[in-house]
C-alpha cells in the first residue's frame, strides 16, 4: 500500500509518459517470460509504477494463460521464481505509470481474459478520448467493467467484433473503426502476436527479430537489449499480425494524415531508440544546434539538466563553441520509496537528488539546458542552486516550445492553471525561474528538429489538435 | 508466489469449504471496514487461500467502491494501514479456499464491478452447475472473463437484467431463475445491501442487527464475535434488500423442495454458529450418541481426532457412559507456509501436526472418533500413532456416512477413483486403516442428527442429486 | 517493526514463559537445521516472539557457523530456501518471548561467536539473577555488549573459564559457578553438543536419540515430532556433552535441593511432554482431580477454558462426576499481526478469540476450570461471556494456589500491584470476577498433582524463593 | 536472503568501495535520524550492501541508544514507520559494501553496544591490517565476537583503554596507538560525537556544520545534501570530539607521512565531493587532459564509460579539441535485484546495462575513456558494443595507472591472478580488449592529477605500501 509520506515520481516537476509495451512470439516453442522481462528493462522509462507479463504456450492447450503483475517496478516485482512459473513461448508484457486516481493494482496490465474465440493477453500504451462514451455504450449492452483502464473498453470491442468476422486481426482492425484516440497495442491470442497503431500513429510501436522469435515493443532500445534486430516500424494505422507464417499485414486504415507525438522525441523516448526512422538523440543534438542559432547567447559553459537536458547541451555547445561541462551530479539511489523530506526539514527534494559541481560553474556564464518547464518550480530551483554555486550568469534555453495545452493521449500533464506558460510570456517566465535569459525552441523549428519530418502532434504547444480534443476534460478518469 | 515445497493445508487429508461472505450497513454511516475484518476472521474456517474486502460509503458519491484483496489468512492481508483506507459504511468480505488451478490473486473476492447502473460489490459462496454454458452463451454476447469465478458469470446476468427491470434486486432475482447450482450471495450496490440464498439453500446465509448497523453472514459465529444479534436465516430462494428503509424480502423463487449441504452440520461449519434453526455443536453431539448407539463397543477411553471430532467423541461418550479424554495434542502454530518434510526425512506432516498422549491412551481399548474418512491415509496414520503409543485397541467410528460421491455444489473433494469408500467394503477400509473395527453414521440416521431436519442435501453419501449432475465433471475449471 | 495497533500475545491476560532450546547432533554427517525447524515447532508454545537456528558442520573447516534468525514464529521466519542453506551436522535452535522492552531483532538466539577457541553457538531459557553484577564485573575487564540477553553474559564466562581450563565442558561448569539464577542451556562447539541446567533445575531439559543423532531438547514433545526417543532428563546441575564418543555427564555440580518450575506443569508446557519424569497431561488431571476433591460444587456442566483449560476439567469431570462439555470456540487463526479492536469499537479482543456455545451452557450450573487468574479481566470477560449465554451459575475452579509474587527465574509476570491476588481474599476476587463461587488449588496439594513429586519451586505462589530474590526488580532489564 | 540467480553489483567488473559514514549532533535537541538518512542517500555509491542508523539523546537517560540496519539500500532499509522511531539528537550512519563471504545482516553497521561507560555507537570506513592479531590477543583476555567487522575490534580496544583513561576521546586515541590500517570513524557516545581518522588518512572524514548541528561524513557530497556548510577536513591522525561546548582537537597522532587514496580521487568518491581540499571533479577533468597530452590520438570523438568516465573524457576533449560526445546509454533501473541472464540466455548483463546510440559512433575514430581496467572481460565487451555499432576505430584511455596490487585497506579488488594488468603489456592488454590502441594514465602523473597534491597511497599501482602489508592475505576474513 502506498504511504502519503513516501514520495512518487510525480513530485519531481517532471511529465510522465504513461506506458510501454512489448510482446515476442517465439516460433521454435522456447520460453519468452524472461526476454520480456529484458525488454521491459529498456521501456522502464515509459512507466514505473506497474508492471506485468502474461504468456501463454501455442503448441500446449489452447488459450492457457499465465500471468503475473503487481505495482513496483520490473525489478521490484519480478523474481526468478515467479519468473519461472510463465511457460509459454509467446507473451506480452507492459510497464506503467498512471494518474493518482488508478494507482491501484487491479489497473496494472497486460489485460489477461476469456472471451467467445479463447484467451486474449493485451497490453496497451495510449490514451481514448471516447472511453467513456464507448464504456457507457457498452453497458448498455451488458458489459461489466472492473479495471478503469482503455484497454478493457478495447477488449470489449475486440470480443464484439470478433463474433462477426473470422480472425481476430479483422476484429482488432473493425474495433480500431470505434475508438478514438491514441494506441499502440500490442495483443497475444492462442496462436498470433498482434500489433496495432492508431492511424494518427501518436504511439510508437516497431518489430524485430532473432533468429526465430518476433518482437514488438514501444521502441527499439528494447530491441537492441535483447539482442533483436530492427525490422521495421508498424505504420500508422497498421495491424500487423505475426504467426507462423511470418507477418502479415493490414494498411486498410492508414491514413495520410499522421500525429505522431513531438514529445517522443524532446523527452519520452529513450536517446537510443529511433522512432519512425527519426533517431531520438540525432534530434536532441539537433534541438540544441538550434537553440545555439535562434537563442545564441555569450557564455563560458554549456550544461545540461540531468538526464534529459545533455544531448541538446551538446548540440548546443557544438553549435556555438561555448564549452560544454557537467555541472550536476544526480543520485540515482532515489528510488520510488525515497522519503519526501517535510516542509519543516531543511533537506530539499531537489537537492537529495541533484548536486552542483562548484568548482565547474563557479565564475561562470552557464547556458542550462533543460527539455520543458512544466510548473517552472524545479527550474527555479536549480537555477537558483547554480547561483549559490557561484554561477555569474544563467541562460536558460529549453529545447521545446512553451507548454501550455493538455495532452489528451496519454501524457500526464497538470491543468493548465499549473502550466507556468499559460498565459505568461517568456520575459514573465525568464523573471519567476531567476534566469538572466530564457529562450525556447520555436513551434517552427520542431520539423527541422527532426530532419524535416512532419506528420507530429504538437497541440501541447499549439492546441491544434489533430482530432477534436474531447468537450469535457476525460483525463484522470481514464487512467 | 507459490513455494512447492511449502504445504498447503491441501495436503492434509481432509474436505475443504470454499468460501465465506459477511456483509455490513451501517445507517449512522459509520465505517463498516473494521467490523467485516473481524467477521471475516469469525469465519476464516471456510477458506483460508485469499480474502478481500470492498466498501462504499453510501453518503459519498455514488458508486465509488474501494477495495482490498490479496491471497493469504485474514490476518496476513490486512493491517491497519491498508483497513484504515477502507472508508466506507456499506460493505462486502470474503474469504476463500480454492481447488488448485485457480489459486490467484486475480480470483480473490468480493469482485467489484462498474455496470450500467453504477457499481457492484459481490461475494459468492457456492458453485454454478451451468457456468460453462452461460460463460458461452454469455461469450456470443460480447461478454468478456478476466477470471475463472463463478460470481464474474453472475455479475453479468444481473447487469444485462438491470437493463429491463426497475430495481438491482430484481436484477438479482431474474440472474437467479437463469443460474443452476449453490450460492449464497452479498451484493452491495451504491445504497443498497442484497442477500440471496439459492432456492435449494444449499449455503447457509443469515442476518444480523447491532444498532442501526445490518449484516450479513455465512455463519452465526460472525455475528456473535462483532457483537450483534441473529435476526434470522434468509429462506431458500429468497431475496433480501437492506436500505435505510429496512429490510425487504422477496421469496418468489422460494420452493418446498431444500437441499441444505449436510456437510456444514458434520464438519465445515463452526461448532458455535446455528444453521437454519439447528445448532451445529448439537448435531455433532447427536452423531456421536447415534454412533452410540448404533455401533456400541466395549472400550476405555472415548478420543476424538482434534478439532473436528471432539463434539461427536463428547456425544459418544455421554451415550455409552465410556470416559472421554483426549488423546492428541495438536500443533496449532503450523501454519499455511509451514515446510513440508521430503519423503526421505524422517519427520512426517501428521507427526509434526499431531502428537499423542502416551499416557492417556497406553494399555486402554480406544474409541476414535473422526468426521470423515477421504482418502484414508490420514486415519490410517492416526491409527498407528495410536497403536505405536500403546493403545490396545482403536475402534474407529465415523460421525458421516462413507464419502463416496462428488460434490457439484462447492466442496473440494478429491475424484471418485482417490475416496476410499468408493467401491470398498466397510470391513476393507477397516483393515486398510488398521482400526479393530469401524462404524460409519447410517445415512438414514442423518436427520435425526439434525433433530428430524429435512431438506438436506446428502449427494456425496448417496448420490442422490437435488438437480441433475452436470455430464462432465466441471470441477476445478469452475474455481 | 512493530505496529502499535496490532496486538501481540501479551495482550491477553496471561502468563508467558520466555524460551525454547533443541540441539542436535548427527554422527552420521547428515544436516540437522530441518530435523531443527521441526523441533522449534513442537516448542513454539514456549516463545512466540523470535527463532533462529545456528549450525556447523564438524567434518568441515573448525568453526564455521551458519545461522539464520529473526523477529517471528518458526513458520514465519523460516522458509525452503533460508533452511536449505544452514548446512551442518551439528546445531542449536531457539525460540523466544521476550519482555516488551527487549524486543528487538538484536536479541534473538541463537547466540553465534568467536572467542579464544572458534566459534559457539548457545541458546538459553531461564533468566539470571546476578546478570547486572556480572555484566558490571565483565565491563571493568574491557567487555563490551551487543545484546541485553543473558545468554551473552554466560558466553563471556565460558570464553574466559576456557583460557583456564581444558575443555569448553569444563569452562561452562566453571561458568556455572558464578552465575545464579535459572537456566538451562544448549551449547554447540566445533565439535560438541553440550546441554547443562542450573543446579535447581528450574527448567526442564532432557536427551533423545534417533539412529545415530542426539538431541538436546526443552521438551520431550520434541522429541516425539522429529521420531527421536526420550533418553533421559539432564539432571539438574548436570553438564552433559555429546561428541561421536558418546554421552559424557559431569555431575560435580548437583546438588540435593532442586526447584523445578511448578508453572511447566502447570500451563507451560505441552501437555504431551513428560518432565523429569512426571506427565504434564497427567498433572493437570490431577490437579483437576484434587479441585473436585477439595471444592466440590453441584453442578451440571465442567468446561475448561481452552486450550489449557481443558485438561483439568476433564480431571474434575472423572473425579466429581459431573458431565464434561466444552463451553468455548477458540479462533486458532487469531495470529500475532491480528488487529486489536480500539476502546470505541464494539468487538473485543476476547469475543474475537472465543465464542460461548450457547446451547451447551444455557440454562446450566457450570463449572468452569482455568489455570490461573492473573490480573483477573479475562476471568471476568469468560464468566460474563458463559451468563450472557445463559449460563445459571459459573463456578470457577482455578488448577494452580493464587498468584502472588513475582517470578525472578524467567517467566514473565506483571508487578504485584496488577496481580488480582495480592491482597485480596478468595471471596473478593470471586465478586470481582462474578463467579458464583471460586476454587484454587491450595499449595500444599501441588505435591499431589504432580504424584507426589518434591523439590519443585512454587515462590510464585508462596514467596518461598529457593535463592535470594534480588534486592531490586531486575526484571525487564534483562530481556 | 540471498538468492544466487540474482546479480549483484559485484557481478560488474568494477572496484567497490567499502563504506560510507556519517554522524550528527543537534544541539537544539532535534531529532537526527531524518537528516542522517539524506546524508546516507549522498554517501550510498560508497556502499550498496546494507545499511544503519543509531541514535541516542543527550538530554534523555544516559546511554539508552535506539538502532535499525538492515541489507539493502538505504531507500529499501528505512521507512516513515522505521524512521520515526528513531528518536535522538545525537546519531551515526553507515553505509556497506562487503566481500562475499561476510555479506549478512550481523555485520551491518553501525556497531551499537554497551561497555563500561555506557553505550557506544560507531561507523567505521577502512580496514585493519592487525585485526587478525589484535582479534587473537583480545580472544586470550576473554573477548568473544559476534561480528567479523572491524569495527567490534576498535570497540574492544576503546573499551579496554577506557579504562585507563578519563574520556572516551582519550580512549580512543590509545586504541588507534594498537590498530594498523585505513579507517575513518565516527563515535557517539552518550553526550559526545568522536571523528578519527588514521595517521595515514587513508580514507577521507570531513565536518560540517548547519545552525546548532554539526556533521561527520566521509564526503563534503553529503553536507551539500544536508543543507550543510563544509568547515573542514579532518586531518590524518586526528581524533575531534564534538560536545555541546565546541569540536575539540586533538592532533598528537598526526604524522608527516600520508598516504590518502588515490582511487578516491579517481573513482570512489562522488564527483561533486572535495576530498582534503581538492576537487573530485577537477581531478578527473586533470585526468583526462593529461591523457590527451600523454597519448594523444587522431580521432572524431571522445566518449566516456558512463558515468564514472564522463568527466575524464571531457577533460581529454577540452585538451584535444576533439569533440566531446555521449556514446553510451546506461539503464539506472537495473537494481540490485536484477535477475542475471543465464549463459545460454541471448541477453547478457552488460547489454542490459549499456546500449550504444549507433548514429554518434558509427563511422566515427572514437576514443573511449575509463576509470580503470580490472579483469578486462568488461571493457572488451564495451569495445566490442562500440565496434558492432560501426565506430571505425576505438583508443581506449584509462584515467588511471594499471592495477597490478592488492589493496589492503578497504578497497575490494580481485586477487593478482584476476587482474588484467598483472604480468601483461599495454599492448597485451590492448589486444585482448580489442582496441585500436590503449593508454593509461602514468603513475608519475597522478600527483599532476590531483594539482600538486601529495601524500597519497599508490600501492595498487606500484606495490609501493605505506605501511607493510600483511604477511598473508587477511583479506574476506575480514569484511
Amino acid at each position: 500500500m502506498d504511504n502519503n509520506n513516501i514520495m512518487n515520481t510525480a513530485d519531481f516537476d517532471v511529465l510522465h509518459e504513461e506506458c510501454g509495451v512489448f510482446g515476442a512470439y517465439d516460433f521454435d516453442g522456447e520460453d519468452v517470460a524472461s526476454t520480456i522481462y529484458y525488454g521491459l528493462f529498456a521501456l522502464q522509462h515509459r512507466g514505473q509504477e506497474s508492471c506485468g507479463i502474461a504468456v501463454s504456450d501455442t503448441n500446449g492447450p489452447k488459450g492457457k494463460v499465465m500471468s503475473y503483475k503487481d505495482m513496483g517496478l520490473v525489478n521490484e516485482v519480478f523474481n526468478p521464481e515467479n519468473l519461472e512459473k510463465l511457460k509459454g513461448n509467446i507473451g506480452v508484457g507492459h510497464v506503467r505509470y498512471s494518474t493518482a486516481g488508478s494507482s491501484v493494482r487491479e489497473n496494472a496490465q497486460p489485460l489477461v481474459l476469456n472471451y467467445v474465440k479463447g484467451t486474449l493477453g493485451m497490453a496497451h500504451n495510449g490514451n481514448l478520448l471516447n472511453a467513456v462514451e464507448l464504456r457507457e455504450e457498452l453497458s448498455y449492452t451488458g458489459a461489466i467493467f472492473q479495471t478503469t483502464i482503455d484497454s478493457e473498453v478495447i477488449a470489449y470491442l475486440i470480443a464484439r467484433e470478433r463474433l462477426k468476422v473470422g480472425t481476430v486481426e479483422e476484429a482488432v482492425k473493425n474495433a480500431m473503426l470505434k475508438i478514438k484516440g491514441a494506441y499502440s497495442l500490442v495483443v497475444m491470442s492462442p496462436r498470433k502476436l498482434i500489433g496495432a497503431r492508431d492511424p494518427f500513429g501518436f504511439k510508437p510501436l516497431c518489430i524485430g527479430k532473432r533468429d526465430n522469435t518476433y518482437f514488438l515493443s514501444s521502441e527499439t532500445c528494447a530491441l537492441d537489449t535483447v539482442g533483436a534486430e530492427f525490422v521495421r516500424d508498424v505504420l500508422p494505422g497498421e495491424v500487423v499480425t505475426i504467426t507462423s507464417k511470418g507477418i502479415e499485414s493490414d494498411t486498410s486504415l492508414c491514413q495520410k494524415n499522421n500525429a505522431r507525438c513531438i514529445f517522443e522525441y524532446i523527452y519520452f523516448a529513450r536517446p537510443d531508440s529511433k522512432i519512425d526512422g527519426m533517431g531520438v538523440y540525432e534530434s536532441r543534438i539537433n534541438a540544441g544546434r538550434i537553440l545555439a542559432k535562434t537563442h545564441p547567447v555569450d557564455a563560458d559553459l554549456v550544461v545540461g539538466v540531468p538526464e534529459s537536458g545533455n544531448p541538446a547541451a551538446l548540440g548546443f555547445s557544438l553549435e556555438s563553441g561555448i564549452p560544454y561541462g557537467n555541472a550536476f551530479i544526480k543520485n540515482n539511489y532515489v528510488g520510488r520509496t525515497f522519503i519526501k523530506p517535510k516542509q519543516a526539514q531543511r533537506e530539499s527534494s531537489v537537492k537529495v537528488k541533484l548536486n552542483v559541481l562548484k568548482e565547474a560553474v563557479a565564475g561562470k556564464r552557464v547556458v542550462m539546458i533543460d527539455d520543458s518547464i512544466v510548473r517552472g518550480t524545479t527550474s527555479a530551483r536549480i537555477v537558483s542552486l547554480l547561483k549559490n554555486s557561484g554561477a555569474k550568469e544563467v541562460h536558460v534555453r529549453i529545447s521545446s516550445p512553451p507548454f501550455k495545452h493538455p495532452c489528451y493521449f496519454g501524457t500526464d500533464i497538470p491543468s493548465e492553471d499549473q502550466l507556468i506558460a499559460t498565459g505568461k510570456t517568456v520575459d514573465e517566465i525568464c523573471k519567476i525561474i531567476g534566469a538572466d535569459s530564457l529562450g525556447y525552441l520555436e513551434v517552427d523549428r520542431l520539423s527541422e528538429m527532426i530532419c524535416g519530418g512532419t506528420g507530429f502532434c504538437d497541440a501541447c504547444f499549439t492546441g491544434n489538435y489533430p482530432m477534436d480534443p474531447p468537450t469535457r476534460d476525460i483525463r484522470g478518469e481514464m487512467g
